[in-house]
This record gives structure tokens, sequence and C-alpha cells, in this order.
């Protein structure tokens, strides 16, 4: 088999995102009305894209120039084309997002189906772009440079732009909820997504800023640093011949077309749950990658083991999404348990919540531990004949498989926005009731899928980070990381903190800029005459522009310290603390990561649950009390908790690229004592 | 010098605790509701602490059993000395600590400084019965086994009982707190410590328990383990002499001397801040132990390493306290915050306040790390010259610095509840004004040293347990314990989970004993006719029993998870993996820890400072957003986050006591699939 195969079904994906993309722009976007308030969103949204990645333009030139003389030149070039691609997808998958989202709205004045197929089809754009253009990336310049050390650089430059687009994403988006909801909701007591709320446009563009451009390149960065870290393994594995590159790049190829197929099934009757024909596509894919692997390992490696690799870490990714639903939806006890405690008040919901963001860890960090163990063993074998480097090449493979239908996932987890966009469109248009609830209905699955999503987006970058780190002990010829070595304990007690700092720095950069856009949305109810009686138009730009300046300047500290402290570790204590370093921001990053994403869920749909009439409805004492545990969990789950998938991808693989560096120079304060 | 100056050190404290408990019974313990009232505090303390102690002996005669069949009589003879001495201690301590609290309150009447030197005494006496028999318990089976090994049974048997305190003594302290606040404040409107609440007695009875008992025992745990530590690991490092068993020893008799003499510093003028009586004690003794490890480094060793290392922990214990103060006193800009925050209701409280908790563990973790590496190096050199053991046995030393004044640190830490209980007591005998100001002002500086108190809890609590970690890397020969191992990664990631877990139960098993607490006290209120008027008496006996049952009942799955997981890892996936659990639970437990306390205490702090009348004072919107981030954080700093310092010694000293048996079966599940 040729690995010429894995550009080829790059581009076969970008050709399907264009015919999707054509087949939207040729869907009505509806009445006037309509079509005006798509075009503010679609220009705030660009508006921003564009000035984040004006801002991102220094700090990619700054690391090209360093990684060009400290590395070389052709790993500073694959590092432009990382981030210019992860850019493009982003770019790519919200413009379609945002022209969706007014057809969606259009689609179900004439039926849910077809309302489904378009919010769908914007979705999968984003996961076509996210698949195609990164194996496009990966395999191109893997045959052109035959070499996987160089190829990391491509990995580096998606990992840069996947933190920029999480965090400033995550930081505009809630900005401008918890500055529209405060003070429309509460304040003035106009109903969500009013057009008179100045806030509402740029609302409305937090939804694609954080939850389509920063998802998918989060899932950018899983997807790439999977198949890099398979790469740079399989590449030292096998010397004699190229098996272990040949098999990562034709098992994502044929996620890739598996995704594709699966896309196709999403199809739904016109009175079914739109869940259930989304659920189809993700296990057709899944399926067909599963076939496939068992196919691929017989014919390049001679037998199953391979197989059995790829498999533990598929099924576990489809676990992780099932253990999330179970904490974060209303179906199950947690969320329940979270609503009855508001009726004591919003103390309580806070610590159920709390409470059951913890637990909801233990499940998926022990499948996390399964599937890397099973991956470890079966690929390295045990005992006496044990081959420690196949083991490593084993956890690369787990992390592939469960990243293999990556084009299905990000198309399930943009649908989401692109839904709800087509909600508060119907909304503001004033479209008829009948149409407003098919776009609920399409919504509410959204929010599920939102938070299987993040499930899943936590669980790769664990898996891929492990991944990346066994890259990184080859990179840097460790032959161990020793934990009784008092600088690996330090970088495991440095690297654990720094989530909780990561943390602490997006939360509280949220609630700078929802300040900010609480003043101003108050004063635009304040000074602009008749906007309250809905005789005069609100000032939607300048709420824009606050939530795009405030995420941009936020951005930059956790940013930076994401770059910066790898390296002086590595530089200043050598690569054992810096593993040590890696491995604790892996393990305390996941660990707040699902708290905060599930708590946020939990919390979230406790709120929507007594909002069905539970518990005293809307508006009741309990209702309150939950609404404090929403907006509590607003930022755990859309900004900081998505951060640290990003933290602990990035911080690996900046080690991964630099390894010839720390390899030079490595430990220099400790060359000082001696 | 011979090592049976450290049990007759440990003697004199008891001597001295004894004659501060003379001191103490002989004052006037005022009028007869006074008396009667201490009584029933007396009595309910007592009450709890026998049936805990019931309860635990099932648990202690089976851990005995097992301790005998599969590792030797002796370290089992040795644990059950552990855990008795750990019982005599608490119960000892809080005997006195509920006769010194109604004797302050009455001195109080003649002065501000009387009543500090009463509370401070009776905290004394928690101190001093900790160190005394701490040093003499491992003092003495050391003189007659002369095997360190053997002596761990003792650090396990106070661990055993460690656990039980705080956790039971958390469950206990909060539920009554809750249950009295809830009904009391909240919906009947009357004042706090009002004798017509029927939970009033329990909220005293949990002060003693939670922070007495519960706190004595946790730093009884980190001072015996800190000794032990040092023990098994000089044993091995000086075969040739025991100079390695000698310095610990003596030094820590010496902390034992330095905590009596500073004690005798703790005398403040009539209208001076009591705080900085407290502080002149803890200088006191510290500068002592610092100069005395330098004389005693110098003798038994012939130079000063041992010195720098104790000096790196002691400081760094100091730190601590003043990084905890910083984020939790509202002398400082985060408590502001958190207040000013309060203005937009409780979510951003909350939002800001594990802000706060969140930042606030960098510092630490980073000085932990800063003093473990130094003395590493000082005492293991670098470089080609280094010796490894000598550097681990330089970290048990650091830990033991922290820990050597721990007879002060404690009766700082115990003067706290004495106070508040005075307090309490002067209100329920309706002493005149100008008495309950007196004991006011003491209470609030017991709410400052108990943050400190927390900090250095948590503090101890890490360095121990890496102190124990590098015994048990000794005991179970490991040479490394790497995390380029699998199995070690599994170890660390299940390590990490573990302090979720825990802490998620600590806060559910809170829930709901407040839960029957507000039940009962509702039901008084409604059934007891004239008790609001104040015409009838409560029933404060079944309140008592509400909290004594569900304490024994929720503290025992918590429990048993402690000692069996590390037990499991260990025989199923053999002692690397085990490495990796404890480094784990290390890092994510100080990690939870530092966030919990002091979330929690910021938030109390901020919920007071605006009672003094900042941002509306009490009653304002703000006050009642500050009021329900204090009642999230008083689970949180009182029992999930102490409980973690529990969790990752004790599994330690588990994986230590056990190593033998690991030894011979560790790792069956791997052997197996050979």
């Amino acid at each position: 088999m040729n690995i010429i195969l894995a550009p080829i079904a790059g581009i076969i994906a970008l050709l399907f995102a264009f015919y999707l993309s054509n087949k939207i722009s040729k869907a009505d976007p509806g009445n006037e009305r309509m079509r005006e308030i798509s075009s503010y969103i679609h220009e705030g949204a660009m508006a921003f894209l564009t000035r984040e990645y004006k801002a991102l333009s220094v700090f990619i030139i700054v690391v090209y120039i360093v990684l060009g003389f400290f590395i070389n030149w052709l790993t500073a070039i694959c590092f432009i084309f990382g981030a210019l691609f992860s850019i493009l997808a982003g770019f790519f998958g919200m413009q379609v997002a945002t022209k969706a989202n007014v057809r969606t709205a259009n689609a179900a004045r004439t039926g849910q189906n077809k309302a489904l197929e378009i919010a769908f089809s914007g979705g999968a754009v984003m996961g076509m772009s996210v698949v195609g253009l990164g194996l496009l990336g990966v395999g191109l310049f893997y045959i052109l440079f035959k070499d996987a050390n160089i190829v990391t650089g491509f990995g580096l430059g998606a990992s840069s732009i996947a933190l920029f687009a999480r965090v400033g994403g995550g930081i505009y988006t809630k900005a401008a909820d918890v500055g529209a909801d405060l003070v429309g909701k509460v304040e003035a007591g106009i109903p969500e997504d009013d057009p008179r709320n100045p806030a509402v446009i740029a609302d409305n563009v937090g939804d694609n800023v954080g939850d389509v451009a920063g998802m998918g390149a989060d899932l950018f960065e899983s997807y790439v640093g999977s198949i890099i870290s398979a790469l740079t393994l399989g590449a030292v594995l096998f010397k004699d011949n190229n098996s272990g590159i040949i098999f990562p790049l034709i098992l994502a190829a044929v996620g890739i077309i598996a995704s594709i197929i699966g896309s196709m099934f999403v199809k739904g009757d016109e009175n079914s749950n739109p869940q259930k024909a989304l659920k189809n596509g993700t296990y057709v894919s899944s399926i067909l990658v599963i076939i496939a692997s068992g196919i691929l390992s017989r014919m390049i490696f001679g037998d199953f083991r391979a197989f059995f690799a790829i498999t533990a870490g598929l099924v576990v990714g489809v676990l992780i999404g099932q253990f999330t639903e179970m904490y974060t939806s209303a179906d199950f006890n947690h969320v329940k348990k979270i609503a009855k405690q508001s009726e004591t008040g919003p103390a309580t919901t806070i610590i159920s919540g709390l409470a059951v963001g913890m637990y909801s860890a233990v499940l998926p960090v022990v499948f996390i531990a399964i599937a890397m163990i099973l991956a470890f063993f079966i690929m390295g074998g045990y005992g006496e004949a044990q081959n420690v480097l196949a083991g490593l090449y084993g956890i690369s493979l787990a992390a592939l498989g469960m990243l293999s239908t990556t084009g299905m996932t990000v198309a399930v987890d943009a649908y989401g926005p692109i839904a709800d966009n087509a909600g508060g469109i119907a909304e503001m248009a004033e479209l008829p009731k009948d149409v407003r609830k098919i776009t609920d209905t399409l919504d509410s699955v959204g929010n599920t899928t939102a938070a299987i999503g993040k499930g899943f987006a936590i669980g790769s970058a664990a898996l891929t980070a492990l991944a990346l780190f066994a890259s990184y002990s080859q990179a840097v010829q460790l032959k161990a990381i020793d934990l009784l070595n008092p600088l690996t304990l330090v970088g495991l007690l440095v690297g654990g903190v720094l989530p909780y700092f990561f943390g602490a720095l997006a939360m509280e950069a949220v609630g700078k800029a929802a300040n900010h856009m609480i003043e101003e949305v108050r004063r635009q109810f304040k000074s602009i005459p008749g906007l309250l009686e809905g005789k005069a138009k609100p000032d939607y730009k300048t709420c824009v522009d606050i939530s795009t300046a405030a995420a941009l300047k936020e951005m930059v500290l956790p940013g930076v310290l994401a770059v910066v402290v790898p390296l002086l570790v590595g530089l200043l204590l050598g690569t054992e603390a810096l593993g040590g370093l890696i491995a604790g921001s892996l393990v305390s990053g996941v660990l707040v990561a699902i708290l905060m994403a599930n708590a946020g869920g939990a919390w979230d749909n406790a709120k929507k649950y007594i909002e069905t009439g539970e518990h005293g409805g809307k508006g009741s004492f309990a209702h309150k009390a939950a609404v404090v545990g929403d907006t509590v969990g607003d930022p755990f789950k859309d900004t900081a908790g998505p951060a640290m998938n990003i933290l602990i991808k990035l911080m690996t693989i900046v080690s991964l690229v630099f390894a010839p560096l720390f390899l030079k120079y490595g430990g220099i304060l400790l060359n000082l004592i001696k």
C-alpha cells in the first residue's frame, strides 16, 4: 500500500466538504430579516477570526524564527503550515456554519428532517475540513521530508492555533453569554435571544467562535498529534520497512472514508429523535473503522495486535461519551439529584454539582488507563520478550483509534451551535411557533452532543498527550523517567499545579470580560432612546468588539505560559524533570478538565430540568439556585475546562519539538551547580 | 548522645501537659448556667469519642490480625500502640479542651490576658500530648525492637486513627454547623449560639471533635510519619553507626523542649493583639530548633548539611502559613475581591473564590518542591558523587524540620476552637457584652490561626508523604519508579483520581448528615411547645446523636478505600504501579486540599469582611451571596479538604508497612498473564 493514499483521502474529505458547502449555499436563507440577522452573526464571527489570526501572526513568526534557528528550518516550515491549515479549517468551517444557521432556521419551516440535514451538513463541513487538512498536511510533509521528527512541527503549529482558538474562543463566548443573560434576562426582563439585547449578536457569534472554531481547532490538534506520535514511534520501531508509518497513515485515510460514509446515515424520519440519526452515523463510521483496522493489521503486520490497540482506543472513546452523558444528562440520577438539592438553595446546588463533577472523573480516567495498558501489552508483549518501544507504539495506535472517526465527531459536535444559532435566528426573526419548536428540538439534542463532545475531546487529549509523551521519551533518548529522581518529582508537582494556575487565569478572564460587557449593555439600555420598546436598534457591533478585544488580550498570558514553562524546565532542569512536568500536568489537567466539563454540563441540565416544571419550575426558589449553578458552570465547561485539553497537549508537543535543543543544552542549572 | 533522650523528652512533654491540665482544672468554671452548658459540650464530645473509638476497635483488631499473619507480630503490636497513643492524645486533649472553654469564658470576665492564657494552655495540652505520646512511642519501640521497619507499624496505627478522626470529625462538625445555621439562623431567625437552637450543643461539640481531635490526630500522624521516615532511611544509610537514627530522635526531643519554652512566650498585654503573642511563641520555638539543629548536625555528622535540610523544611512550613494567610485573610486583596464580586450575586462569589483557591495552590507547591530539592541535593550531593539514599534521607529531614515544632503548632491550632467555644458559652449563658467582646477578639484570632494551621497541615502532609514515599522505595527495593512503564502511569492516573472520589464522598456525606440534622431541628421547633419563646429546653442529645451516628456511618467507605486500594494495586499490579499510585494521589491530593482549604477560608473571611459593613454589610445582597460562598466552603475546608492530608499519608504508610508482602506476592495479575 502506498502512503500517497493518505493525502488523497485528505483531498477527498476536502472535496466532500466543498460539495456540502455548495449544497448549503444553494439552500434558501429565508426572508430579509433572517438574512440581516444572519449577516450580523457572520460578520461578527469573521471579524473575530480575522483579528485573532492577525494577532497570532506575531506569535507564529516569532516561533517560526526560534524553530528555524534552534531546531531546523524544515521543522519551522512544517510549523507554519500546521498553523495555517488549522486556521484554514477554522475559517472554512465558520464560514459555512454561519451560513448554515439561517438556512437551518428557514428549513425548519418545511420540517425537522430538512433542518437536521442542513445543520448536520454545516457541522460536517467543519469535520471534513479538520480531518482533510490534518491528514493532507501530515501525509504530504512526511512524503516530502521522509522524517517524522520534522513533521512534529506541523503538530506544534496545530497546537498553537488550538490554544488561542480555545482559550480566546472560550473567553469570547462566555463574556457575551454572561453579559447578555445578566443584563438582558435578569435586569431588563426580556427573553433569551431577544433582538433588543445589544449583546445578543455577540452571544450568537460566541457559539460559533467557541464551539465551532474552538472545538475544531482542539480536535484538529488531537487528530494531528495522534498521527504524528504514531509516525515518530513507528519510524524508530520498524527501521527496516516503513510498515510502522504506513499503518497509521492508511488507517487515518480509512477513518476519513468511514466518516464520509457514516455521515450519509445521519437521516431521520420527520418525527424521530434527531439524536438517533446522529448516533447512527457515529456507530456506522466506528464499525467501519474497526473492520478496516482488522484487515489492515493483518495485511501490514501479519497479525491482529494493531487491530486490538486501535479498537481499545475507539471503544474507550465511545465509552467516555456514554459516561459523560450519564453524569450530565437529566435522564440520569446525578442531574436529578442536583435539581433536588437546589430546593435548599444555591450552596447545596454548588456542592452537589461539584461532587458530581468529581465522581464523574473516576470512570473516564480508569478506562483511559485500561486502554493504555491493553494497547501497551498487546503490542509490546510482556515478560522477558517485552518490547517497550512496541508497547509505546501501541499506545499511540490507541490514541489514533480513538481519533480515527474525528471527521464524524466534529460534525456531530459542530452541528450543536448551528442548531442553537438557528433557534436564535428563528426567535429574533419572529418565525412561527411550530418552527421554533423544531429548532428547539434540534437545539436540545445539540446540548447533549456538546457534552459528549467535550468528554471525547478530553479523553482524546489525554490519550494523545500520553502518546506524545511516549514520543518525547524516545526523542530525548530517556531510558527512564524516574520518580525517585527528585527533579522528576519537582516536575510532577509543578506540572500538577499548572492547570490550577491556568484555570484560575481563564476564569478570571471571563469575569473581567463579562463585567465590561455588562456595563456596555447597561449603557445602551440607558442611553439609546426607545431601545427597550423595540423602536430603536441596539449597537451590536460594540458588544462584538468588546468580546473580541477581551478574548485577544486575555489569551496572551496563558498562551505564553504553556509554551515557556516546558522550555524553561527542560533547559534549566533537564529532560527528566520535563518528563515529570508533562506527566504531572497531564494527570492534574485531565482531572480538572473532566470535573469542570461535567459539573458545568450537569448544572446546565439541572436548570433545564427544573424549567420543565420540576421542583417548582421556572422562577421558583429551586430554579434561582439552579441558575447560580449554571452561571458557575459556564466558565467551567466552556472556558477553563476545555483550555486544559490544549494545555496538556501543547506542553507535550513543545517538549517533543524542542527535544534536540534539550538534548544539547538541557539541565543548564544542574550543570552550573556541578 | 543516647536515644533514650527521645522517650524522656516525650515524658517531659506529657508532664508539662499534666501540669497545664491541672492549672486549668483549678480555674473557676463560672456560674451554674455556664457549668451546665459546658457539661453538655463535654459529655457530647466524650460520647462521640467513646462511640468512635468503639467502632474503630473492630477495624483495629482486623488490621492487627492481618499485620500479624502477613507481616509480623511485632509490627502488629506497634500498630496497636500507634492507634492507642493517638486515641489517648485525642481523648486527653479533648478532655482538657472541653474544660478550658468554660474557664476561658469565665476568665474573660476579668480580662483578655487571663482568658488567652487559659485558652492557649488548653490548646497546649493537646499539642504536648501529641508530641509527647508520638515521640515516646516511636522512641520506646525503636529502643525495644532496634528495627525501624517494625516501628512503621506505629505510624500505620497513628494513620488509621487520623483517618477516622479527621473524616468522621469533619462530617460531624459540618453536619451540626449547617443544621444549626440553616434552621436556626436562617429559618427561625435566632442568633448564632442561641441556647434555644437544638443543634447548638452539637455545633459546639463539633468544633472540638473536628478541630481539636481531628487536627490533633492529623498532625500526630504527620509527626510520627516524618520521624519514622527518617529512621527507616537513616538505618539503611548509616549501617556502621547509628547516627542516622540518633539525629532525628534527638532533634525531635529538642523540638519538644523548644515548644515548651516557646509556649512560655505566649503572653500578651491587656490590649495587645493576641495574634502577636501566639506568633511570638511560634517564632521562639522555631529559632531554638534551628540553632539546636546546627549544633546537632555538626556534633553528629561533622558538618552542617543536616542543619540546612532541617531549616529548609522549617522555613517552608512557616512560609506556607504566610501564603495561606495571604489568600484567606481579609487584610489582603484576594478576600476583598471575593467580597466585591459578591455584589453581582452568588455565582460570581463562587467563581472568584474557586479562582483564589486555585491560585493559592501555586506558591505552596512550588516551595515544597524547592525544599525537597534543596534537602535532597544538600544531603545527597550532585554529579558523580551523588548518594541518592542520602538525598532521600535529606527529604525526610526536611519533613522532620517542618514538624519539629508540632507541639507549638497544635497548641496554637487547638486554641482556636476553645476560644470559639468560650464565645458560644458566653453567648448562651448571657454574659455581659464586654465579656463577649473579649471572647470575640480571641475567636477572630482563632479563625486566622485555624486557616494557617490548615495550610501547615497540608504542607506537612505533603512533605511527610514524600519522605514516606522515599522510605517505601527503599523498602520494596526499587531502583526506579519509571513513568515510561505504563503500569506506573496507570498507578499515577488512578492515584490522581482517588482524591476526587474521596472528596466527593466526603462532601456528599456532609450533605446527607446535614439533611438529617435540619429535619430534626425543624421537628423540635414544631413539636416542643414554648421552645422558641425560651420557655422550654430543646433536646440537645438527639442532635448530638444524629451527628455522631452520621459521622460513624459515613467514614467507613472512605476509610476502607484508603487502605484497600494501595493493597490491591500493590498485590495485583506490583510495586512500581503502587509507587505511581502514591505519587499520583500525592500530587492530586495536595492540590485539591489546598484549593479546598483556601477557597473555604477565603469565602469565610469574605463573608465576615462584608459583615463589618463593607458592600452593604449584614443582610445586604452581597452578604447573602457571601453566605452562599461560606456554606459551600464549609465542607470544603473542614471535611473534604483535610481528609486529603490523611488519604495521601495513609496510602503511603500502608504501602510502606506492607512492603514485605508486596516483595513476595506483588504483581499477581502480571504473573498470571505471563
